[in-house]
């Protein structure tokens, strides 16, 4: 018998933001890995592609050229996994089991920049203002469809992350529905809110300011930290000290405060292994159903998939999937470790 | 304007097991690949390698030797990510944002075979059906220990799926709660199960016979079917015709019938892209709490995650992860493409 040590004995935590709980296992952070080695590409990229159909002036699937684009530069997707079509649709009510819907939306693809090798925590702070002002103007054009509800904005990065192609870019799905992990944290939010009249994450960063050891980055307007409740090896949140329900409300100050953390949190991940850090990232904010959403607060999450090395990812598979998500490294070692990532990245550090 | 056609329209369906829903998109299956392959191992495996931890009479991580087993072969995991050690615990009401609690369990390694180069599809079903008698015996004799409420049996097969060893083994992570999915699933099947008094599964296997197109495999005690909501491109489900809570309530022809559906499944899924098909694969059954289950329905689900060939895979990523479950291939499409597989192992085959 003992007294629980949250940094040495197995145990679970609780994510309140979606009512979920994580398996952690401290102790088995020194297992030997013999399992398969990601690949890293090690080829230096050109700074314009010819055969890369998202650089400036070349022709995509669909025949079309795209133009010689200064900034970023937004298009539909031509393989959209959502449709713009109206569907008439019936319920059948009498199906128990077979309950489907039709969905209606648009996939777009938000290319970050013209250079088909300049990744976020390569550009300059400006760039990246271009970047969030583009977020700003999809979620607003794309909210104010009158079906479209949902406005999914997010990136894959890297080729272990799905990413099939290497030049900087984003997606945005926007839908009718609120997709399944946005409406298990939108019911969270909107209970914490009717119950405390503040919002959760307004809240929780406070309370993770109090304490400091999950906490990545600082700024005026903006934290970066390893949720308490992370699943990934290094997963992060960026979330705003203000309660701000969507991207459309932030202050030209804000602005430039979420872009430098934007630079300064990938920076650190690119420095952890000395490569381009692979991760999903996706903005959480409030619904576009033309409601007020004071619930609602703006976050934005890193999903990154490495575990020990550049070449040695974290595997979510047979316990994870059947049972519950699991880590070994606790959030407040990883929290340490990006912490203390430079903020010069590796490629231009001079030694 | 046009009317709702499942087969071609994006919709979203709807998962009572876990109630969630999932994205569909059939028109979206022909979108080209240009990321990332997964690479396969050519190289033939020896019955016996010198140098595997889970072969009879090698040497494990903590010194001791494997014995010189004949069928299959237990042991605890040496790098468990749960532990025994019983642990005190005063639980801080005053953490709303950080609450934890010490988890008590107990990992094993189940090893299928001596044999190091022989996987479940080429297995005769003798073979099999000790497997599963040693998956009644952990789970009996795990279940009986006080303070394991759950016991999760297990499998990743595959590198993609990371698994570190090819030698033929699965695993069991028993514990004292209810993991996340497992406890979603058990408040699906006990609120109908008090409606109905039927198991939800019950019917919903008695529903798919009279559709019949997602049905894969059926034999006289087991059906193997593509859920109406599955997410994995080829994700299959093996349920029990009858009401059967847990794995020690079969009877000897139920042992027989599930090993006979549990080769054939797995001999198609190796011939569908003519690889050693990756899955992690998972039981669910009744608790191990003391309690009656009724409300209870064995079945073991597949997870795959290849979508085109034996190298290209779908990646839940970006979307998936920040908003939900989405796939291209209907689950009818895929059912048909399964059930089409011969039930010779390709390796087999004389021709
Ligand atoms: O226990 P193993 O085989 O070393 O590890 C594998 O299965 C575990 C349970 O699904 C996962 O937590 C690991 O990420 C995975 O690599
Ligand atoms: O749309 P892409 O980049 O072709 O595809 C990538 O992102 C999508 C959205 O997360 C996923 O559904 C795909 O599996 C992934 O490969």
């Amino acid at each position: 018998m003992k007294n629980f040590d949250i940094n040495e004995d197995p145990h679970r935590r609780f994510n309140p933001l979606i009512n979920e709980w994580v398996l952690v296992s401290p102790h088995r952070a020194k297992r030997p890995w013999q399992g398969q080695n990601e690949v890293i590409s090690a080829e230096t990229l050109p700074k314009h592609d010819p055969n890369c159909y998202l650089c400036p002036g070349n022709v995509r699937a669909n025949g079309v050229n795209n133009p010689a684009y200064k900034n970023s530069f937004v298009f539909d997707n031509d393989f959209a996994a959502l449709k713009q079509d109206e569907i008439i649709f019936e319920e059948d009510i009498k199906h128990t089991f077979f309950k489907a819907e039709p969905e209606q939306g648009i996939s777009r693809v938000v290319c970050f920049s013209p250079r088909h090798d300049l990744t976020l925590p390569e550009m300059e702070v400006s760039d990246i203002e271009n970047i969030v002002k583009t977020w700003q103007k999809e979620y607003a054009e794309l909210g104010s469809i009158k079906y479209i509800n949902h406005v999914q904005i997010f990136e894959n990065k890297g080729s272990v992350m799905g990413c099939s192609n290497p030049h900087p870019h984003g997606q945005i799905w926007a839908q009718s529905s609120l997709p399944t992990q946005v409406e298990k944290t939108h019911n969270s939010l909107k209970s914490y809110y009717e119950k405390n009249k503040r919002t959760l994450l307004e809240d929780y960063v406070q309370a993770e300011l109090k304490v400091g050891t999950r906490i990545v980055i600082e700024n005026d307007h903006f934290v970066a930290l390893v949720p308490f409740w992370a699943i990934w090896p290094y997963e992060t949140m960026i979330v705003s000290k203000r309660a701000i329900s969507k991207i459309t409300d932030f202050t030209a100050e804000e602005v430039t405060a979420y872009s430098k953390i934007l630079r300064q949190l990938t920076i650190k991940y690119d420095n952890l292994f000395s490569t381009s850090f692979p991760y999903s990232s996706g903005i959480h904010q409030a619904p576009t159903d033309g409601m007020d959403h004071p619930e609602w607060h703006f976050h934005m999450h890193f999903y990154p998939p490495l575990l020990r090395s550049a070449t040695v990812k974290k595997f979510m598979v047979g316990y994870e999937m059947m049972g519950e998500s699991q880590r070994d490294i606790t959030p407040e070692k990883s929290a340490e470790i990006i912490r203390q990532q430079s903020d010069i990245h590796y490629k231009n550090e001079v030694n």
